[in-house]
């Protein structure tokens, strides 16, 4: 089940020229799946990308790292779901690195041409032979109208496939700006998701991608939460392949920069909120907007108080306007000097909490009518300052502790 | 369901001389229902607490910060179920207040000797008038012996009430030590419990009472976790009716001292574990230890993210060693500089990773054998210095989404 989140339309996935996607049945945990995906990325791409906090960080986002820090150029990568290869020590890098000589070889390039992402179980060895022997299947199914199997082909125990497409014209050139997603748990990505990936076929200077990334994510990625679980693979990359005919962007503050960072953001977002209509169990999607902070930074901790607790949570999976809670959350976030009664909390427009209190004129029917919708926005007012964050989650619910106490068995 | 926790033995729970406790229905929330409790202190004794670092704190929390910041003695404590009187505003303290007025009157003592203590749900008015109208009834059931009788009055979702005894011998002096405690949602003490209340016929010097609060806390209830809600009413009171004939201990470094500080600390320990063990929906018992650390808050700190993930607690609630989870929590948890190469992970003697990957000699089988069971240690070594921490959580059930969906109905 997801909320209000449709499969993609395949003709609003918009091919990026210099860039072919493939998938095929690789096995890696399970028959009759496609598991393994195969990003081919034409020479003179800028890319760039952003990888998990986490500091059990998995093998292939040891390798992305040191693969992209040596700014030689990327050519392909390689994605397999079923095994995370995470917690696997010294093997797992091995293992890692394995793959991409095996793809390399056949591509010609370097294995520091290619970029590593494994989703799935945490701790167990990467079969790299099954990985090896999918390779061919991949690279024969390599297209770039492929954006639709490719985000069927990264999912885990998401339900439904992520990607979105958009088009911008800079100057006289049509852009294409496609990406594709995957999350569902283990979501509270920090610097990036699960694994999202956006392609466009803009051209854009090499210098200016990492700022793109990692912008993209704190706008997107960085601003979801299912769980609270930051995972130990999460990576976002971005493409820009340069076949474009426009004049490369050489600054993200000339009006093509600016166009072309905001429909890619556009994207990013749709793609990041995505993953939490489609979070573990979900059955709503919420909006958590935290104003009059002093700074950014409080507001989203605020939110994130918030969105992880488990008792507005569960509140909300029951649509019961049990709203102290989130008052409780709000106090326990740790702003250290906040005052209660100067804060106000909406649920969409009605006014649930006035100077700390109930307000006078809340009935339980206006909440109880907000909470049985399935998108819900709640609005606090800090009343300490001008600053302000906004972030979405989902609810917890009786399927996410059945998926997750299932997951392998 | 509880895991592993009895019903008290009332022969274990000792009266304290100069501490009588009462009970009634004052039909606050629910009709038939044990929800009022009064606790009559005889003049002399030496009181201290601890409360809710939450910044929503509820409007009882406040006047007993403020009626124990006179330093002019408590006389009383007044406990309901069934209303927290938090996210209340000003009209909230007023209520609050209300019932200490009611109280002293009848005691023919001051307001500011009482302390007022709500646990419930969180944003509704106080019903003053039924609270006062059930203290004649309170106070008529007032007795020494009554110890059992109000650990299953201030019961919200809680399953058992929690009640523990224990004697020690100061010089000749038979020291009797009881306290009570509830908990079960809302569980993440900082600086205190939900609701406990320990109690000691002792001598003890006004003096060292609030570092005797503050230390039993810490070395207790700030140990455990349910869900991470830090709630909005927790409070922790000791007091020492300073009846028995020894000595009065001037000095927590004196034998007497460190004799009686001990025995409440067992006390204190097995009311905070209770409340894990009876934890909304738990079906395991978790002690989490955390070894080789720089510093015993980073121990703390991880072994709170490993407690609180939903992905670590639904994987406990499965029986599923899904041990990577763990990983992925200490990951996470806010160590910057943390290498995971450092890394080992017990479960009970199982010895599951080492260096940071799976040890070559685990065996599935052995994680599995553990995890079935209803209590479990997991045990974690940094390999970065000698600092050590543990704590106490349960797992996330289906149950535990059903009692807080709901709640309220």
């Amino acid at each position: 089940m997801s909320v209000n989140l449709a499969v993609p339309d395949s003709a609003e996935l918009y091919p990026v020229s210099g860039v072919r996607l493939g998938v095929t049945e690789a096995g890696i945990r399970k028959a009759d799946r496609k598991d393994l995906t195969v990003v081919l990325i034409d020479e003179g791409a800028s890319v760039a990308g952003v990888f998990t906090q986490n500091r059990f960080c998995a093998a292939p986002v040891q390798l992305c790292r040191e693969h992209l820090g040596r700014g030689t150029g990327i050519r392909a990568m390689l994605i397999n779901t079923g095994n995370a290869n995470a917690g696997t020590g010294d093997d797992g890098r091995v293992r890692a690195l394995s793959t991409c000589v095996a793809l390399a070889r056949k591509l010609h390039i370097s294995p520091q041409e290619v970029l590593p992402f494994s989703t799935g179980v945490i701790m167990e060895a990467l079969p790299t032979e099954r990985i090896e022997a999918g390779l061919d299947g991949a690279l024969a199914d390599a297209r770039e109208d492929n954006w639709l199997r490719a985000a069927q082909a990264i999912m885990t125990t998401d339900t439904v496939p992520k990607a979105f497409g958009q088009q911008v014209k800079l100057g006289d050139a049509l852009i294409s700006i496609t990406g594709i997603s995957k999350g569902a748990g283990m979501i509270r990505p920090n610097m990036a998701t699960m694994l999202g990936f956006i392609a466009t076929d803009a051209c854009v200077s090499p210098a200016l991608m990492q700022q793109l990334a990692t912008e993209l994510a704190e706008g997107s990625f960085n601003r979801v939460t299912v769980d609270g679980d930051t995972s130990t693979n999460d990576s976002f990359v971005v493409i820009a392949s340069n076949k474009a005919t426009h004049v490369p962007i050489v600054s993200w503050d000339s009006p093509h920069g600016q166009t072309l960072k905001a429909a890619m953001l556009d994207v990013a977002l749709k793609l990041a909120q995505a993953i939490v209509r489609d979070g573990e169990g979900a059955t709503k999607f919420i909006e958590i907007q935290v104003e009059g902070g002093k700074t950014q930074a409080e507001c989203r901790q605020v939110a994130y108080a918030i969105a992880h607790s488990p008792l507005v949570k569960t509140a909300f999976f029951a649509s019961d306007p049990n709203l102290g809670r989130i008052l409780a959350a709000v106090g326990y976030a740790g702003i250290a000097d906040l005052d209660q009664t100067g804060i106000e909390l909406y649920l969409d427009a009605v006014h649930v909490v006035t100077a700390g209190g109930r307000h006078p004129l809340y009935h339980e029917e206006d909440g109880q009518r907000v909470m049985k919708q399935s998108e819900i926005t709640v609005r606090v007012v800090l009343g300490r300052g001008a600053a302000a964050d906004t972030i979405w989650t989902c609810d917890l619910s009786h399927d996410y502790v059945t998926i997750n106490a299932d997951y392998r068995s």
